[in-house]
């Protein structure tokens, strides 16, 4: 909602079932607080990566497993070696993508990884449980989820898409050239040209608005021009190497769980009394699966 | 492209043609370079509104006179009685808007406008000149151009769409509320649901990463919880009140220009060394009309 008055807002945002003058199904949100615990899945601590910035800020993300298994070996791997412990910032470009790692001309190598992992772009249909959205999208014959995860598919082959914060391997002009040294998320309108062109291998749970918010780079695509503009990656470290009781944890939502299908519903129709006109459909990026801290 | 390299960002992104080891069409930038200066239209200095805030940063917009007049022609009003010097950056929400205007408690009351202006949403298709694009939408029947704008069609009406940067009104529950003394614009994943929900009454021409890098508001719907975290607009000018000599100037690409129609389809099937499978589409936030700097 677009209000004019945060009081209004807070009223509208929190209160929108006792204050609306016409009957109203819930809100998105009120479905998701009322969904129950084996809605949730907790993400395995062997996939949650936690990274702190020097401004203080803490990212957490959700490795893709499933999909790009390689990958989130290496980037399991680089965690372990320190290898993005004073790596940085490097591109901020505006409505495209925060990158990170390390510059051309830091000489830290990597150890211990696949150097040149297969291009994880795509699974076979059948290899995946892909639940169909009943929604049109422009660049693939159907949209929808796989296990938590949005994603597309051609009836053949199904595949991770490049919505808002998710988590991308950066690569070379050969597809081979992406060993996760290099991350980046989208911070725009969903790049989706990029889907089945550079491998999906997570995406941010928490602290995305730390990323979205750092100064846009002024050189060629973004890149900060000067180490100085770099803002540094302190530590990054898995949770599962964290000690239990103080690590982070994270849920999203089941996206094989009816009240998932009530809330995907509910964004694709939204007939609070804000809204004149319902949608009657949802692109599959503004129906990201919804994350929570563990309660 | 995300390219693991400056260097090879500079190589790819400046010099794509003389590099690319495969034979390839234009790039998009490439099309966009060598378009002729009948392919670009200046925008009226009498919809160009400059607004300057406090960190120096100056953010340019264009008014949707076409089609909302009304809205467009508060806001010269509100402009030029010096409304929005002042104001204040009043919510940044991640993945969703930047909201600015007065708060609640400022006592400042506008002069001279119209002061419920008439729901602008849409106009009868018959009235505008509509180029569809040939691609699938989640939420219409058709997207396309209007006059250089992004739209969508359902066969009778048309109307502005919520892509990237675009600007609207915001407004209390009834649709009738909404009189331009706060405008928010859009800095994540399109909200097309917004669409026909709120009147559309612009888009940002220059300094939107200004916007976008603010840090986010922590209140309810990402509204800033104190004042002091409000950034303020020093000045609003229309651009037609400044003098001609040292008074910004931006042009469009002509949506109805041959060029443009090169540069959607280069878009969709980006056939560069780096993309190994072009998309063959794209959507219509992915494919905003280009703006530059009056030469």
């Amino acid at each position: 909602m677009i209000l004019k008055s945060i009081a209004l807002a807070v009223m509208a945002g929190l209160a929108a079932a006792a204050q609306a003058p016409k009957a109203t199904s819930s809100s998105p949100q009120e479905i998701m607080d009322a969904a129950p615990a084996t809605a949730w899945k907790t993400v395995p601590a062997e996939d949650l990566v936690i990274m702190t910035l020097a401004d203080g800020h803490v990212v957490a993300y959700q490795l893709a497993s499933q999909f790009a298994p390689v990958h989130a070996a290496n980037i399991r791997q680089l965690v372990r070696t320190g290898y993005f412990n004073g790596a940085s910032i490097l591109r901020v470009q505006d409505n495209y993508v925060v990158q990170w790692g390390r510059p051309d001309e830091d000489p830290t190598k990597p150890a211990g990884i696949t150097a040149a992992p297969p291009a994880e772009y795509e699974a076979t249909l059948k290899s995946v449980k892909f639940k169909a959205l009943p929604y049109r999208d422009a660049y693939a014959a159907k949209v929808g989820y796989i296990g938590g995860w949005p994603a597309a598919s051609d009836g053949k082959a199904a595949w991770l898409v490049h919505c808002y914060g998710m988590i991308g391997v950066a690569r070379n002009n050969p597809p081979d050239t992406g060993d996760s040294t290099q991350l980046y998320t989208v911070i725009g309108h969903a790049p989706r040209h990029l889907d089945r062109n550079l491998t999906v291998a997570g995406r941010i749970v928490s602290g995305m608005e730390f990323l979205t918010a750092l100064p846009r780079g002024t050189d060629t695509l973004g890149f900060y021009k000067t180490d100085a503009e770099r803002l540094k990656i302190v530590s990054t470290k898995m949770a599962s190497d964290m000690p239990t009781g103080g690590r982070p944890s994270f849920q999203v939502m089941d996206t094989d769980a009816p009240d998932f299908a009530r809330w995907v519903k509910a964004r694709a129709n939204r007939d609070q009394a804000f809204f004149v006109r319902p949608a009657g459909a949802v692109d599959l990026c503004n129906a990201q699966t919804p994350v929570r801290k563990a309660p």
